[in-house]
């Protein structure tokens, strides 16, 4: 935990981080709690009888729960108030540095690789978890920290999930496969989402048939996705950058299939502010890093996504992911 | 989020796990936010006007944020009232069921096979990322849905943080390896730590007096996880499961070195109740699954923990992990 005040920070942590912090945390004095952290930041505030005159301590309130505040506020003396302080550490975080910036770049082509080694397994008769295995392997052997989320690879009916990780089914011809997957490099995310068809291996008509109105959607949502990066420039609101995808698939009568916002924010953590969503006022600087992944789903069926990280430049913005969006049937 | 009332209950989820919530939900009707899960839940409880007379709505304390709770409060009518509930969720889970004791046994068994895994690839000159490398595309590989942590492989001085994930660092000889893994299988984790010694390929008589020393801290580390195993079962305390593995250790000059605690409950989560820590009052009841895993560690030079999962049984415990813990030295 993180104590802020006038004469510097305060990092308590125990014994397990002992040396790791020491080497670690850097402009916040260390403290090593002998038992609950909790308990050595409430006695260390209490010991400070002069320093603490006149205190209200803000609670960063969307990552304490109701349980640690009151095992905090039991443990403060009498007279010094608890309040929930906006969330200052989010909103700073929002518009990356340029060394961030730098580290993001190179998380999101680390990332990019990964579906070059999904592309060398994806066939039909491979399991989803075999090619996230795959993708995981090259990642680590690249030297990502771990992965920044579960690994989707949603196959069959199990593309029209948008949150469906990758399980023991098997990847069967006639469907999209939506592979969703980032990577942790030097503590910053990656996040990409490619969607691709596996073709028939026989009944060529039939084929031809199911794929050309997969073509469609597929190309819907990708004139989706880059209109809405065509939108990202500062000065726009996040709610127009999510209205510009909405509006090309609205238009190609998807509208009612593309079930979730358009983007969020990404960088030390894979879900960060701004949230890119219909109605949100949040108005992009530079420097801010977004993905921009419209999707569409038709459950029991097939879906499809599209995702790229951006970042918000001074004259538009700089698409991060390299990766080809053309349509791919394997 | 899950409301229970006296007439069932009630599971809130957005449109993103609109078919999967409706297939894997059992025991409570599902309902689904049009936009956050937060507003349809108050929204929902608002339009229960003659079921929720008299309602006062425990919130799981635990798991709810500070921000949460406001955002809920501001939600409801008038008149209905927020109160910490008990941690009822984590205390029935304490106990597994025969079900999910099967469950947890084949997660632990395809855990201790990523060690084999481990040991086929650990020598000097490795990076610890490239045996994290393997042992979780194993897991992958042999069905694992992700790891239950992040991998620990922590060697030379690194050894001694107990907490030291997979780096990029390279194993040199005459150190220990600190390898704490574990995996998640239909939807229960394992988890497993085994120290290897790394020996000298040179300089056999330096190696050989290092090798001495850290084998008897080993040894001591082990004879302290045997004893608290041996503590394990109905109607002991988790505190004398810690003092057993303490006591060993303070008996081998060691007790300072000890600084965590002997572990925790373990199923679904990694971190479950109770915690087997010092001074702790939970009494161990048949069914209950924990950790027993005391370490010593001398900052700057190597570290050792030795951890095995228990299940606690009518007559004693059952030890799940199957892996040997003789002294082994690569």
């Amino acid at each position: 935990m993180l104590l802020v005040t006038d004469a510097g920070g305060f990092f308590f942590t125990d014994v397990r981080y002992d040396t790791q912090a020491r080497d670690e945390v850097k402009g916040a004095k260390v403290i090593i709690a002998r038992s609950a952290v909790m308990k050595a930041l409430g006695e260390w505030i209490a010991a400070q009888r002069k320093r603490r005159r006149g205190w209200t301590i803000g609670i960063d309130a969307e990552h304490l729960t109701v349980a640690e505040r009151k095992r905090l506020a039991d443990l403060l003396p009498s007279g010094l108030r608890l309040r929930n302080a906006p969330p200052m550490v989010e909103r700073a975080r929002m518009v990356k540095e340029d060394a961030e910036l730098a580290r993001i770049r190179t998380a999101v082509q680390l990332g990019a690789t990964l579906f070059d080694r999904a592309l060398g397994v994806l066939r039909p008769g491979v399991r989803e978890a075999e090619v996230a295995a795959e993708m995981e392997y090259a990642a680590r052997r690249a030297g990502a920290e771990e992965m920044s989320f579960p690994t989707i690879i949603a196959s069959g009916a199990r593309s029209a999930l948008p949150h469906g990780r990758a399980t023991e089914q098997t990847v069967v011809p006639g469907g999209f496969v939506v592979c969703d997957f980032g990577v942790i490099l030097a503590g910053y995310c990656s996040d990409q989402t490619r969607t691709v068809w596996v073709g028939a291996t026989s009944a060529a008509k039939a084929s031809s048939a199911a794929e050309k109105e997969a073509r469609r959607a597929y190309e819907a949502v990708r004139e989706a996705q880059e209109a809405a990066i065509a939108a990202v420039r500062p000065g726009v609101s996040v709610g127009e950058v999510d209205a510009a995808a909405r509006k090309v698939l609205l238009k190609a009568g998807l509208g009612q299939y593309f079930t979730h916002s358009t983007g969020h924010g990404v960088g030390l953590e894979i879900h960060e502010a701004p949230k890119v969503a219909a109605g949100q006022k949040e108005v992009l600087r530079p420097g801010m890093v977004i993905t921009i992944e419209p999707g569409v789903y038709f459950p029991g069926k097939w879906g499809v996504r599209i995702e790229d990280m951006v970042a918000v430049t001074e004259g538009g913005c700089e698409v991060l992911t390299p990766t080809s969006k053309d349509f791919l049937a394997v």
